[in-house]
């Protein structure tokens, strides 16, 4: 966006940095973030921690004054154990790595956000990022037991516990996961890892409205199946998929649903989950054979580079609570129609988590007004409807504004005492989380 | 413990009061407990906030100079919605009578602690309660999406998401759960639900020793299968247990695991531990009958009761990684006859969580000393062997002095600042969870 910007003071958020910051360094070890810390609290720098810089939300985005702190070479597995079910990791390990030694244990990694082949766990602790195994898994929260943290006077402490159960003191490690670096700069962790599923299998169903796609997820909610994934796409999303690798998603269908359910009678579950999608289904099938689901889920994962060969997208992350999922497919059609901008609509329908994505014409300097309101418009929905502006994505800069709204005054105060807690100079990340 | 003090001062640590309370106040709505906080910051009192009584740390032992605050009368369950899988109650909510109005919807609530038949989920929460199914489905944190609390100063406020998945902010929420009445008082939560799982298997497996048992946990672990429930019993306790039932388990074994596994292919599952377990066992057999099932785990609710029949007991909730199990079994037999005093132990050995019971002279106003330091002795041990003095009955007024070794002086300087953030004045329950 500015050319006085380098690469390692951007992510993937689109969002323009304010210049340029005063230094990059690229960590080797615990100590280099320490004294790097320690620099920045004397020369008054804020420190903006990264990892692979595939963030959506700008919490990465450093400008003018900053100190750019690089973990992606804090890139050690330093063990598994395959009894405990836990492994103690760097930050800058890419999470698809972590998961690929785990199955070398007979376990994986739960949390599987869709840059799981390109971000780091250091990143995904600090957005508390999601994915699309969510449904039955949970977020990266949910799999965090304790973190390594420079804390802002470069003092390094352990906050969390050891063990998978434990309840000394206060959440501490959970209140780190998902802060977006402002609370200190997670080095490490230890994350808990589970036994990979026996068998898996998949269903496509193909509806002829998004809304009836909608409708069968509140039906699959109430069938007694669980789905391991649960993803929802639009026709013009299928569309896009279409264009760029060449399937013909979109003929048969205004909306696609995949679900996924995993375990020891994931056939049997598969079967409860499309007898409940069927009633709105036009079509449906399923599989347990892992190549054909490995193409149906390959197809969802290109969802976002199909977007992005369109023009720039501008990704939401709204979720709302199942029984209100129709409502808010509705609520966005409307919205795309009355400010005339193009919204294409994926997520994971388990979570009630959509991914409105508006496309942009990618030479504009700025987005235009139009696309900006129908953000608002899309916010506001979410409020609206009972849910929250960001789902997995995180606040960073880009949704300040509306986080504000959705906590109220009186909770960022609590935040801004919490961060006083941790950051009483105010150098770690300020600007980002809330 | 002491004449002084009524029942509504004291719960079920055993732990003496201080005196008897200045006020006890039995909350019928919202408004009585913001008007009782707002009263004891007047008056300079201290709130000490308690549901049913049934906690095992003191977390809710009142004294001299305290407000008691009964929230048990706030006991509506607002409302339950299948599709979205969550339920609004009010703190005073029995666990059980929660469970049981989520079954008539198909759902069922997961955190189900032994004292789930009298505890409050409002209790739960102050607690991060555990329970037998928590290796599976987790703790009380990981089914509690927002609290609402009343703050120090008596006002309301909401923290946490309103949906399944939501990263807006810092998780407030969690920060709460488990905090013991010491950051304000939860009246009400929003709590997940899951669907009643379609089958339910059962399988018990006696052994020659209890480090045979805990060998057959590390083979569970390592066999793929993920039990809801796995539990384990010494000689001595399934002894108590026949004194009390008029059972024979203790002719059958010196140890006795119990494994739930449930879904769609609980019954492949069960045989997958079954299998795991079998060399180190001298007998297992499995069931799919449901009141088998719950006879076995009928006797392992009544090891706690046996074991009070038999006099005083002094409950440890130690956890350690599930790979030094036996390592922590071999530790405690070492101590029972280091110090002569007798103790049993079962637990939750999904998580590593062991319950060591040290049983003393119900008539001694006193613990004896051997038993103290008995107790000591298990602290040490669960930290020596990488685990944690409390896995799920909490830190209360009992073992400060042990959370303190655990945390070390930085993080519990990061409590006191926390603390300090929700409580200025430090009237919301001093003295309980570190």
């Amino acid at each position: 966006m500015t050319d006085l910007a380098p690469a390692l003071a951007l992510d993937r958020s689109g969002l323009p940095a304010d210049g340029a910051p005063a230094a990059i360094i690229v960590a080797r070890d615990v100590a280099d973030v320490q004294a790097a810390v320690r620099r920045a609290r004397a020369e008054r720098l804020v420190v903006v921690t990264r990892g692979a810089g595939s963030g959506l939300a700008g919490g990465a985005v450093a400008g003018d004054g900053a100190l750019v702190l690089d973990l992606s070479q804090l890139d050690r597995i330093r063990s598994i154990d395959a009894v405990d079910g836990t492994a103690d990791v760097e930050a800058g390990v890419i999470t698809a790595h972590l998961d690929a030694a785990a199955r070398a244990h007979g376990l994986f990694y739960a949390p599987d956000p869709g840059s799981v082949g390109i971000s780091t766990i250091g990143g995904n602790i600090a957005t508390n990022a999601g994915g699309l195994r969510g449904a039955k898994y949970g977020v990266t929260r949910d799999a965090v037991l304790s973190v390594d943290v420079v804390r802002a006077d470069g003092s390094l402490v352990r906050l969390g516990r050891p063990t998978i159960k434990g309840v000394t003191g206060y959440d501490l490690a959970g209140l780190v996961v998902g802060s977006e670096g402002t609370l200190g700069v997670v080095v490490a962790a230890r994350v808990r890892l589970l036994p990979i599923p026996r068998r898996v299998a998949t269903a496509s169903a193909f509806f002829a409205t998004l809304e009836d796609a909608a409708d069968a997820v509140a039906a699959i909610a109430r069938s007694g199946a669980r789905p391991a994934v649960l993803e929802i796409l639009d026709g013009e999303t299928l569309g896009a998929i279409d264009a760029l690798e060449g399937s013909a998603l979109r003929a048969r269908g205004e909306a696609l649903l995949l679900a996924q359910t995993d375990g020891f009678g994931a056939e049997e579950e598969i079967a409860v989950v499309t007898e409940a999608l069927s009633a709105a289904a036009t079509h449906h099938e399923w599989t347990a054979d892992l190549e054909t689901a490995a193409t149906l889920l390959h197809a969802r994962r290109q969802a976002l580079p199909a977007l992005e060969r369109l023009g720039r997208p501008v990704i939401e992350d709204i979720a709302v609570p199942r029984s209100r999922l129709a409502e808010a497919v509705r609520g966005i059609r409307a919205i795309a129609a009355r400010r005339e901008v193009p919204i294409y609509v994926f997520g994971h329908a388990g979570d009630g988590n959509l991914h409105p994505i508006i496309v942009v014409d990618p030479s504009l300097d700025e987005l235009p007004a139009a696309a900006v309101e129908a953000a608002d418009d899309i916010f506001a929905l979410a409020l609206e409807l009972g849910g929250t502006v960001t789902a997995e994505h995180g606040i960073g800069r880009l949704k300040r504004e509306w986080a504000r709204r959705e906590l109220g005054p009186e909770v960022v105060a609590v935040h801004d005492a919490i961060k006083a807690v941790f950051d009483p100079d105010g150098i770690l990340n300020p600007g980002a989380a809330y």
